[in-house]
């Protein structure tokens, strides 16, 4: 087993004890840091950022020189799977993630390959090996995708946050296509995630961005199932230790007993769901990580200690929790209210933990 | 009381025993109807269509010429409190409702007065007069207002759909601030809902499309707390008969226990729910309404049969349940689709109402 100085995130989210309550933040490595934006402009643009493994690693650390952070998470966007099938992804100024081809015709779905990730997904898997070895047994390195019916989303759309209708009309109308694009990209998940294990990723994470915005019914059967899949092909252990693997659905919190099944070892939450009532109805199956609502990290430190202090005391004593944001920390956050939030969560979750 | 040829719906929402499941939809007067858009473009705009009651009243009782819907709803816009309070509601082409004058300063929110829905909102009370004196006691008319976290969304934001990060930062650094926008606006609310009810509307609906946006206990301290001020402040009987209330939080899924004890007749389920689960939950405190994916409409009768008859089982046996969408229709659903689940929902219930 390789060593690592701190391994506290790893063994929360196998449920194992530990000391305090470990704590990171999804896009930690983002827009709120000066010294984010200065190595973007020096990139020229996000993809290029995502496409250098040096500039990827070097934004990867950067929260980490600042913070006492438990874990990094690899730089990278969650489309780069459909971008290596072809789909041409791209950055329009302002807006979010967009492709160039989404797929609209039965013919180029039809055509659709999974992808190997040796090949257009290299630049990937080389900056998880780069970053691996700048950490140097510091902190856990997590490694991530998007979910496939998230990936189908912008795959069928071609953006996101939209209404889904012309997914969902497929969803409705012609499942048979939805389910052949989502089992190609579910494939190219695990071969991706996989190479990110092999590579070095202690960890891994499915971002289900939209997942909720199905039904109940077609979540279990457009999402969760995908995600099933994704999860029984995965590398299971690695360097003789457990590689776990976390499961976030955003706006999932009416799932989390489905959720729980999969055989994931830790679910994420969004902010809306009660910490302690979700670990309540999921019992010892898994652990949790969450919930801080961002935009409260624009308020004040004492909010900040407040709520944070809250979410330890809804989910109360004994192991399984990762603190985090309920999704992405914002571009308008002062870098000092993160640093309260960190502060704060280790000094006040030591109590839980005797 | 006065005569209704139709109060299945009044019926329903009083969980009182009917033939069948009653059934309307969220915007039934709406761009997806070219009668709809006819009389828009003679009215110039949306805002000339909301102001005019006369032609409020013609595209109310449009969708009641094609369907045999059992209930009408007023022709109106969600945001008319906090434009008659002088924040300039427009419409900028092909975006949501905006606000000229977002409140910002200080001591902008402490001029915040109570809106008299006899001055600036008298064109919305003539429309309830007159709509319902056009339905000549056909079906009963729905009047609703937005819920006053919605609304203050709107009102600190100047738009819709966004992160909320002011208003979330005003919740948590200044509290007192947003309590009060809160408050002045419920007591608007307040009037606003009774003098409709005064005019002629049979029951009322609360719309709140954000509140899903917050956490757990920020809903109950910002959003369900002043729906419940409102409750308490409505008319309850009038012409003989009670005057129902229906409370309807988008992505409020996880809060029903507590939606449903703040003395509301009903509750609006969107359609990550599943409503038999929904009714296990809230028990005979109050009636459902909802819950088909308004994008279900977009694809083949035959699955909008199937996904019809999906509710209604889960639904299942006996009272208590109002057919509706989980959200607004869509302005690209072919008319004949909706046509499709209101003939579904007519035929396939009966069966649960032996």
């Amino acid at each position: 087993m390789t060593h690592l100085k701190n391994d506290t995130f790893l063994r929360a989210l196998l449920r194992q004890p530990t000391e305090y309550t470990p704590v990171w933040m999804m896009r930690q490595a983002g827009r709120y840091l000066p010294e984010y934006n200065a190595t973007r402009k020096r990139a020229g643009s996000f993809l290029n950022l995502c496409k250098s493994p040096e500039l990827a690693t070097e934004v990867t650390l950067q929260p980490l020189a600042r913070f006492p952070l438990d874990a990094a998470i690899l730089f990278s966007d969650i489309l780069t799977v459909p971008d290596a099938m072809g789909l041409g992804l791209y950055f329009a100024e302002g807006e979010g993630p967009k492709f160039e081809r989404p797929l609209r015709e039965e013919w180029e779905i039809r055509d659709l390959a999974v992808t190997d990730p040796s090949g257009n997904l290299k630049y990937v898997i080389d900056a998880v090996s780069s970053i691996r070895k700048a950490l140097d047994g510091s902190v856990p390195l997590i490694g991530f995708s998007g979910s496939p019916w998230t990936l189908a989303t912008y795959m069928v759309e071609g953006q996101g946050g939209t209404d889904f209708l012309t997914i969902k009309k497929m969803a409705y109308a012609r499942p048979d296509l939805l389910h052949h694009i989502l089992d190609v990209t579910a494939q190219s998940v695990i071969l991706y995630l996989n190479a990110q294990i092999e590579a070095g990723a202690q960890a891994v994470m499915i971002f289900d961005s939209w997942g909720g915005a199905l039904s109940h019914a077609a979540y279990k059967e457009f999402s969760l199932r995908y995600m099933q899949q994704i999860v029984d092909g995965l590398i299971k252990e690695r360097e003789g230790r457990r590689v776990p693997s976390i499961v976030f659905t955003k706006g999932g919190g009416l799932w989390l007993e489905a959720m729980a099944d999969i055989g994931a070892d830790a679910l994420g939450l969004d902010w809306t769901v009660d910490i302690g009532e979700a670990r309540r109805r999921v019992g010892d199956k898994v652990a949790l990580q969450g919930n801080f609502d961002p935009a409260i990290l624009l308020s004040t430190p004492e909010a900040i200690e407040r709520e944070t202090a809250a979410i330890l005391a809804s989910y109360g004593n004994g192991n399984g929790h990762v603190f985090n944001l309920g999704h992405g920390i914002t571009q308008h956050t002062p870098p000092e209210n993160a640093a309260a939030m960190i502060e704060a969560v280790h000094k006040l979750s030591r109590q839980y933990h005797i």
